[in-house]
């Protein structure tokens, strides 16, 4: 098959999502083989046996990347998940994102209870085997950190992995009870609007959230990706809220205050409150916007031959479902629609992919999410505008990664 | 609220599964309870750091349960997956069920490569690097060994958990190359009807599948929930069939031979071969039959108290979707509907959840799925007489979990 029969769809050799690829599209050559096999060394002898927790190739070599936020006391900090390794629209347990305050405490599920009081009816107190009693769901959702692509908001654009950019991004199946059960149950005060959360964890940390948006699809989660979850994901429990920005869904929850206002709780007055260029402060902007990246190619990666490619990326919005997600090889000038997969769930990850052949010369991708709500992801200015100059969380601006003639791809601001 | 408010909708108790669950009616009393919060132990200190790569809690404790086919030879055997400890639908990669003949070789993805030939017009071989190139799909489907639940065909009632008798089950979501996409540019030829799979492990498992299954599809896995397959799941690729038994889906794929016939190779004659009543054999039985199983309560578990629980459990089927999962709480007398959740993707496993309240009298708990081909989950004796005494492969009949006044839950046959 001859490459030039694959018809672009837009500028840069974007081709049709369900274009069929060859090897020889591909600019490889399939040489003449031959089918006798050498048996390799590895079939000489037999393996390892079964195993009963199971661990990667050390071939594969992934990892999170983890830092700390202050150097004196290394348990308050992140780690990025490897965007740029991975596919699907799943995240392993082991690789989610993570961001303590006071790193990750040991707790005994057997002592841990959450209590909910406050404005209620009725105290109650549950224990981790009574919350498994409780009919649950199970919903995949991803989760974003406030925080993630912050670097992006920096006047000059870091030559960095889509991880070191966008690894505060994950996604998982969440099963819990639903918090209503709950609040229903301890009898929530008429005059109530919202709910305080606390963790368990030395930093005891807190975020409020409306009561209403508590009533229509938080969960207390206690699995995740199907098993219990691990302890840097909040064991025994958390509060998942569904397309929020992550740290509402407080972990190893211990409390829930139902009262008239919000908690002010330190870590909404003096982090997670966005400046706005009028100079007035937004608090408890908790949905994510829309947003999108492209996962390969992406930063510091290098294309070793010119011929064609899966561009492949990652969409996702707070507002419910993505739509329709645009890919543009030439810096926005022409755009092409990509094919999605995902769960049924809103609120989930998407997955994008359309292929794309590359001519060897320099060149920009983009990609552009729509969402369920009519939102389009905004580019980088538009992004910007919207908070005040020290203004970085809450970043979703269109991300620009250049391809150089050399093959080399790297962060731009276009 | 009065635990008697709750309607039963089927005998021995089972409530409607959309029932509302509070704390009364789950049999547990909620006492006056003072909010002030103790602060406990793990709250004093800060915890451990952000990691590269997590690990579960210690005091979760969940294991795969690994069995070996041949003391002499311990890399031949099985893990089963620890069913009664997960939620949701899929299963951490860690927990995946393993099968292997010859134990797990260690493959360096750089010199591993994926020949195509036989009857076809091109042989063509494929590096990891190659197949990465192309259009990838991402879909949620389940895996079953065909020797799954085969205990339950002895003439005893083993008293075993779930875990030892249905943890040959598991599910992710699955991330590779259609396999279509290779055998169209091999080209395969017009007489040829059946491709046969070859891994690089040292027994060189070998089975063969109509061509006309692989077209439809068959993928050529590359990622299993968003990373890398495991070493012990066919890293660095491996064939997988969804709906089939899970030995078709030949991990360390390393050659597909298109030809006229199927290879009869020793792991379609000495093994997953079935027996049938009238003395012959059936072969090439590859589809998964309807199936579902209950995994809490389950098989050993010790119910602490009278009160209501949430039943809840797994349901698939090789023929399609689960479009209904019925349960009985007095051994198959009266049965109600189930709720379901599940991803959109076919031959994927879907949780069934219906809340129960145990009057802590002696009953039989049961499960019956329903597929989208009509196809009902049959009794044990129906299913026992689809095969010969000898037969233990494919057994897909109804589970059926005592509960004794004591509370103990103990696999019968009824």
């Amino acid at each position: 098959m001859n490459p030039e029969e694959l018809e672009t769809v837009a500028n840069g050799g974007l081709l049709h999502r369900r274009a069929l690829i060859k090897l020889s599209a591909l600019g490889i050559s399939a040489a003449a083989i031959t089918p006798a096999q050498a048996r390799e060394t590895w079939m000489t002898h037999a393996g390892s046996a079964q195993s009963e927790y199971g661990s990667p190739s050390k071939h594969a070599n992934i990892k999170r990347l983890t830092a700390a936020s202050n150097p004196l006391a290394p348990e308050a900090g992140v780690s990025y998940t490897p965007l740029q390794a991975l596919n699907g629209t799943i995240t392993p347990n082991a690789l989610h994102f993570e961001r303590h305050h006071s790193g990750v405490p040991d707790i005994d599920p057997v002592r841990h209870r959450l209590t909910v009081y406050g404005d209620v009816k009725q105290v109650l107190q549950f224990s981790y085997e009574d919350l498994l009693a409780y009919p649950l769901v199970s919903r995949f959702h991803f989760m974003e950190c406030s925080g993630n692509s912050f670097l992006n908001t920096l006047d000059t654009a870091q030559d960095l992995n889509v991880q070191s950019l966008h690894g505060l991004l994950s996604a998982a199946e969440w099963t819990g009870v639903p918090l209503h059960y709950l609040l229903d149950e301890a009898g929530v005060a008429k005059e109530a609007r919202w709910i305080v959360a606390e963790g368990a964890d030395a930093s005891g940390h807190t975020r409020s959230l409306p009561v209403q948006l508590s009533l229509d699809k938080v969960m207390v989660a206690l699995y995740q990706n199907g098993e219990p979850l691990r302890p840097e994901q909040g064991y025994p429990m958390r509060l998942f809220v569904p397309g929020c920005e992550g740290n509402v869904s407080v972990k190893w929850l211990q409390s829930i205050k139902v009262q008239k206002t919000p908690a002010y709780s330190r870590e909404e007055t003096s982090k997670y409150t966005e400046l706005l260029p009028n100079g007035k402060a937004e608090m408890f902007s908790l949905e994510m916007g829309v947003k999108s990246v492209i996962t390969t190619p992406s930063g510091t990666m290098q294309l070793g031959r010119k011929g064609v490619y899966e561009i492949s990326g990652l969409a996702w919005s707070g507002a419910g479902a993505i739509r329709k997600v645009e890919v543009s090889a030439d810096g926005g000038n022409s755009w092409a629609e990509a094919a999605l997969q995902s769960s049924a769930d809103d609120l989930a990850l998407t997955r994008f992919r359309i292929p794309w052949r590359w001519n060897g010369q320099h060149c920009v991708l983009q990609s552009r999410a729509i969402d369920s709500a009519g939102h389009v992801q905004p580019t980088r200015s538009q992004a910007l505008a919207r908070y005040s100059a020290v203004g970085f969380y809450h970043y979703n601006g269109i991300q620009s990664w250049q391809v150089d003639a050399t093959g080399r791809v790297q962060n731009v601001y276009s």
